[in-house]
């Protein structure tokens, strides 16, 4: 049936070109849609025209934004000395809802993977090294936050050995059992890297 | 940072005002317009008005269609005198799949609950016993093909004592167990009601 309502299907596609949306989520979406009213379905069309169009990537940080420097690369009161890499702008998204992060980011809009033809020069690791290079905003540390997986650890060991000929201190997050988590169902890498990282309490 | 990226959070909204998508997945949803091509944003965008203005009800079943009448209704190889009523356009989809079913469809838009304040005349049966009324096109039966649900019942009852004085066949799916599931997880009304319905093999 759906095939034969053309406009609800060809929807229904749309929605499921983004990511993580299955064929069912994409057309309970496209239903959804007619049940919102007509002024709201023409506010949705517009957002995403809008969005599409007024976001680019901070000069800086190249974190996504709709202004010229984004709000955390113009802030004065953060840290610019300390500056967080990480694979993408949800990683952003995250580490700023911590709220205890006062530094800048640096986006790389991916993670060097080899197995799917990800070299270093397809990320914006050429913008960071300007900024460590810039003498008028000298950077003493570089905190590494990639996911802990293979292309994260592959991209943080890369990194490391790229920027401390240059003077800069290379941090990685710390590795351990999640808050809240129940030990028995951690898996033996994350239980033997939170033993290697125990602390005196 | 969200909430820094003004269009990109304007666009996460509109994406959670959808059914069953909670803030996470707008979000996610409103990074991944991001990623698509320019001309690909345009079409979903222009998808979206399109479903909207071009989809209205089918005056006879009062199923969703973009044409005049919708292709079931005007199917002449499909038994006009056999209609299946159902709650939502989604459960004639659901129907449709089984390829199975040869009769036409009635679409309610809604289901009796006095819970939810939702009376009979808010319904689409005015338009139901309109059909059955009409000389022209004689129903023989009619399938309540509503939920298993207190208000699928309801409105199944409801439709019954409607629908039998008219001298129409009111019938319902049968209840059971489903196929390929495990007894053990089966709850037991529904074990009661295939127990009930049992029958010779």
């Amino acid at each position: 049936m759906a095939e034969y309502i053309e406009s609800l299907s060809l929807l229904a596609e749309k929605f499921g070109r983004l990511e993580g949306v299955g064929k069912k989520s994409a057309m309970r979406m496209a239903f959804s849609v007619l049940e919102l009213e007509h002024e709201e379905a023409e506010d949705f069309a517009r957002a995403i025209l809008d969005a599409k169009e007024k976001i680019h990537l901070c000069p800086i940080c190249q974190n996504l934004t709709d202004r010229e420097i984004c709000p955390i690369c113009a802030d004065e009161n953060r840290d610019h000395a300390l500056i967080c890499v990480v694979r993408d702008a949800r990683a952003v998204l995250a580490m700023e809802k911590v709220r205890e992060y006062r530094g800048t980011y640096h986006v790389l809009h991916g993670l060097i993977s080899p197995m799917n033809g990800i070299s270093p020069d397809q990320l914006k690791i050429k913008e960071l090294l300007l900024r460590v290079d810039d003498p008028e905003h000298p950077v003493d540390e570089i905190i590494v936050a990639t996911n802990p997986t293979v292309e994260g650890e592959a991209t943080a060991m890369y990194l490391s050995k790229l920027l401390r000929p240059l003077g800069v201190q290379v941090t990685r997050l710390a590795y351990g059992v999640p808050v809240g988590a129940d030990l028995e169902y951690a898996d033996e890498i994350t239980l033997f890297r939170a033993l290697e990282g125990r602390r005196e309490v």
